[in-house]
This record gives structure tokens, C-alpha cells and sequence, in this order.
């Protein structure tokens, strides 16, 4: 029997059918066109399944369950309640779904999936308990506990991005200020560049940007940094440090057995690794404090499609 | 069949007989006198047990299990790590007791153990999953997952009161900065409360003190604020602040069923809990948020033997 994901983003929906241990066995995919009635991207998504099925040389029949990773909440009856990037608010997707495809269907958040696929076949694989950690524009977060995703008791657990870091700091999206994202996301790691383009115009970030502060994304702000301009190592610092005291206060709460960094600024690598792992205490009175090691998401973007297909396994 | 449970504190040893519903049975205690070899005060705790199942006419043959609920952590073989109350560092908890009473012994921090017990037979009872916030001279947790308490990776988990809160804020007791402890403990509102009454002489909480700054304890501070005077008011509102803050961030990361709050401060009662519900975000744009309620803790006291016997159930 194998499983099948979807990766259900506001940009593409990607889907694969995955074996038992979590390797991907073929895959389909296709625009997501959000804004569409959400009854035709769901028909959409149950051809790929059946195009990812058939690429497999497989049938229906030995497909187990489906899984699927959205950007949103969904609740126990398969009720997403909200997915701002699709615009979707109360829709029956597992309900739509069944009307296509006659299998246990699974939702679930696609950070929580990105979790368990990497619990499953990815970094934190043979650990019991972990909490991934995606640094992108946004930040959020995927907990599994016991071997399972830790979905919350309304869906809503692993909003990492929204825990409040800095108390009456930068003001939030979600109408709060001070949160973890504003801090520790590509987004704050932007604007910090451009603060300090401002300051120091002569930083290789500029350079890098082609003397264009609309143009400096994360990647030419880390590389600057990787190469010892002072202002972007200011600036990567301030960042790792924020980070860092997420990852305490994640390690304090929960005491997960690994913690891992997933999400585009984990293209930082070991540089990333190496800002955050000494700001991370590991002795308490004098005693070593046995915490979670640090490392980085192996799986990349097919944690998705994975992590779906393995939330009915 | 019943189970007993052992408080094990710095200053008391409280047992208790307890039913499968967790209802108190019996009882005995006896002081600790923490500083002597910890084998004396394993050998007192078994005497204990022993005094508690004949009170309530039963014998240990009637007995399941012995819990022990310790104000530090041990691990998977009952050897605890880390017990700065008592002096303990790697004491062999379960091996020593076992040689006294030959059951299943089970092992876990007090702040688990009475999380626990609230949600057997308290506040909490009847919620699968729980955070209990134990508000007292210092800040403690307890987490509750499917039933049982999460422990964590390495027997650390819910240690709430050393989450980072204010970065760069005060120094805490355990070499971090700005700690949830710092801002949310009695130690805290005592701290504040000093400073409000040497900057203003005429609050009443130097009146309750009786002029004695020394004297101010986080009763009488409550107290003031309730009657309205307006430095205690400010102190006591910052204090909720900043506990709001800290069951924001819980919410966001595990989205537990619901919050209790307990411990010495919980003793401001409806008084804390009218302070803290309003500044929880409990919409998000424009849409209501399934979130936890807040509630007090029931058990008071018993909540750490009732939790500890739980632990075995």
C-alpha cells in the first residue's frame, strides 16, 4: 500500500504518492489559481492525484489514504476554517474531496506536515519528539509528539510565528506586537538590511542589491554576511540571536528530543547553525543540561508532499 | 485497587492514599529536613506511604502503584538529575524506595504531577490536553497531552517560568535574562510593588506593610490592588500583562483545551482572572479564534499528591 500528499499552497498544488518509509514514488502538479470557486481547485487536486497515481503504475485500490497539507486550520469534520492565501473560509474539503476520491482523507496544517515528514524520512527521522521550525517570509512551526503531529486542541498549534517575543515590540500582521515572525523571518531579516543600508551605504548589501533597497532579499543579505560585511553580520547576528530565544523558549515549554530549522533562510547552512547553536545555553549551575540538538530540514520543498502523504500512515 | 502519592517538597513530605477518581483517602506528612542524606528522607517517605495506606484500613497489597511528584527532574530510571531544594544531584529515587515497597514507582516534577491532578479531578477535568501555570514565588508548568503529563525529551518539559520574555530584561536566577519568572512570579509583583512605594510613599501597600517595605508580600499587594489603590493597581495590571503574554505564546504553541492557573497568585481569584482574559487575543481578522479558556485551579494543595498518585493510574 502506498499513501498520497498534497501540498496545497496559494501558488502551486504539488502532489506524490509515497511509500511506507516516506520515499516519493511519483509526483504530479499544477497552478493553484487561487481565487477560483474552491470546488474547481479541488477538482483539480483530485485529477493530479489520479495523474500521480497512474504515473506510479498504480490504481486507486493501493492508495491507503490521502493526505493534505494546507496553509491554514482545519477542523476534525475536514472544515478548513480559514486559508488566507487561497481566500478560503469554512470550506468542506474533505467532504468535496470524497466526492472524488473514496479514501480516509487527512488535513492538516502543511507546517505540522513538513514536521512529520521530516520525523518520518527527513531530519528528526527515528525521534519521537521534534519541532521543525520554517524560517520563510513568514515563520511558523510544526510540533510531533510521540511519533504524531500535535495539531492542538483547535487546530491551531505550532503558530510559533505569533508567539510574542518582544513585548511592545514591532507591531504583527495578526494585530499583536513583538511577535516571533517579526524577528525571525526573511521578512524582518529584510528589514533590517534596508535599516542598515540606510545607515551604512557603503555595505555590500547595497552592492549586492545593485544599489536598490527594493531589490535585497535574504539570500544577498546572508551571503553578504557569510562574507564578513560588518553591517549584514550586524544585522545576521541580530537575527540569530532572536532565533535563538525562540528556540529556548520552544526548549523550556516542550523539552522536544530535536529541533530542527526548516524553510528558505535555512539556506543559511551551517553559517545559520553556527550564529544560533553557543546562544543556546547548555549548562545550568555548573551541570551540563541535556536539551535538544539543533540542526537543519533535510527533505526541502518535498517535505509537503510527504509529510500530507504520512499523516495517514 | 488505589494508588499513593508522595509530594515531595524542600520544606514538607506530603502523602496520600488516592482513588481511581482521585479522591483523597488518607493522608500523612512529616517535615523533610532537606540537607540530610537523601537515603533518611527516602527511608521517612516509605515510612510515610506505610502510615498513609493503614489510616485509610487498607495494606500495599491493595496498592498499585507509588508516585512521587519532586521539585526538579529525573529520569527514565528514576534517578533524579537535579534537585536544587533538597541539595540532590543524581540520587537513585525509584532504586532506594523500591528496596522499602516493592511497586511500580513513577517519577515526575511536581508542577506535571499537579497538572495532572487538575485534570483528573480539577479545573481541568475531562480536557484531554492542559497547561497549568503554577504562579508562585517562582513560575512553574505542567503540560497535559491525550491524558498524561508531557514530561519532555529529557523529563524538562513545562518549565514556563525560564521562556525568555523581555529580551535584555531582568537578570534571572538562571543565568538568562528576562525570564517569564522575572515578570510573573510573586518575587516579581513583591519587586514591583518595593519600587511603586518608593516612588509613591502614599500607596497603600506601605500602609498594609506597616511602613515596612520588607514586609510586602504578594497577598498584601493584591489586596491593595482589589481595594483600588492606584500604584497597586499599576503593578498588579503589568503583572497581568505580562501573564497574558505568557498564555498567548502557550496558546500559539501547543493550543491546548484550556489554561489553569494556579499556585499562591491564584489566590487573586476572579480578580486575576478579570485582568488577565481581556488582553488574549480572541479574534483574528475579524473572525472569532477557538481558543483555550482561562480558568483557576481547584485543588489548591492537593493538587501535588492527588497527581503524583495519578501518575501510575
Amino acid at each position: 500500500m502506498v499513501y498520497v500528499g498534497i501540498d496545497l499552497g496559494g501558488t502551486n498544488i504539488a502532489v506524490g504518492v509515497v511509500s511506507e518509509a516516506g520515499s516519493i514514488l511519483a509526483q504530479a502538479g499544477a497552478k493553484t489559481l487561487a481565487g477560483r470557486p474552491y470546488q474547481a481547485i479541488i477538482r483539480d487536486m483530485a485529477e493530479l492525484v489520479k495523474r500521480a497515481v497512474a504515473k506510479a503504475r498504480l490504481t486507486l485500490d493501493d492508495v491507503k489514504s490521502v493526505g493534505i497539507g494546507i496553509p491554514g486550520v482545519a477542523d476534525s469534520d475536514g472544515v478548513v476554517f480559514n486559508c488566507t492565501n487561497l481566500g478560503w473560509a469554512n470550506v468542506p474539503l474533505r467532504a468535496e474531496m470524497q466526492q472524488y476520491i473514496r479514501k480516509p482523507i487527512f488535513i492538516d496544517n502543511d507546517a505540522n506536515a513538513a514536521a512529520l515528514a521530516e520525523s518520518v524520512a527527513g531530519a528528526s527521522a527515528g525521534r519521537k519528539s521534534s519541532i521543525l521550525l520554517t524560517l520563510g517570509t513568514g515563520v511558523g512551526g510544526g510540533i510531533v509528539m510521540d511519533g504524531k503531529p500535535w495539531t492542538g486542541a483547535h487546530g491551531r498549534a505550532g503558530e510559533i510565528g505569533h508567539m510574542i517575543l518582544v513585548p511592545d515590540g514591532v507591531p504583527c500582521t495578526c494585530g499583536k506586537s513583538g511577535c516571533v515572525e517579526r524577528y525571525c523571518s526573511g521578512t524582518a531579516l529584510i528589514r533590517e538590511a534596508r535599516q542598515a543600508c540606510r545607515n551604512f551605504p557603503e555595505t555590500s548589501i547595497l552592492q549586492k542589491a545593485g544599489g536598490n533597497i527594493e531589490k535585497i532579499n535574504a539570500k544577498l543579505v546572508i551571503d553578504a554576511a557569510k562574507e564578513g560585511d560588518a553591517p549584514a553580520l550586524r544585522v545576521f547576528n541580530s537575527f540569530a540571536r532572536y532565533l535563538a530565544m525562540t528556540i529556548n523558549n520552544l526548549i523550556w515549554a516542550f523539552d522536544p528530543e530535536i529541533v530542527v530549522l526548516g524553510g528558505g533562510l535555512s539556506y543559511a547552512g551551517n553559517f545559520l547553525l553556527d550564529a544560533v547553536r553557543p546562544l543556546i545555553p547548555r549548562h545550568q549551575m555548573g551541570a551540563p543540561l541535556p536539551i535538544a540538538p539543533i540542526v537543519l530540514a533535510r527533505l526541502g520543498n518535498e517535505a509537503g508532499v510527504i509529510g500530507a502523504a504520512m499523516l495517514g500512515r
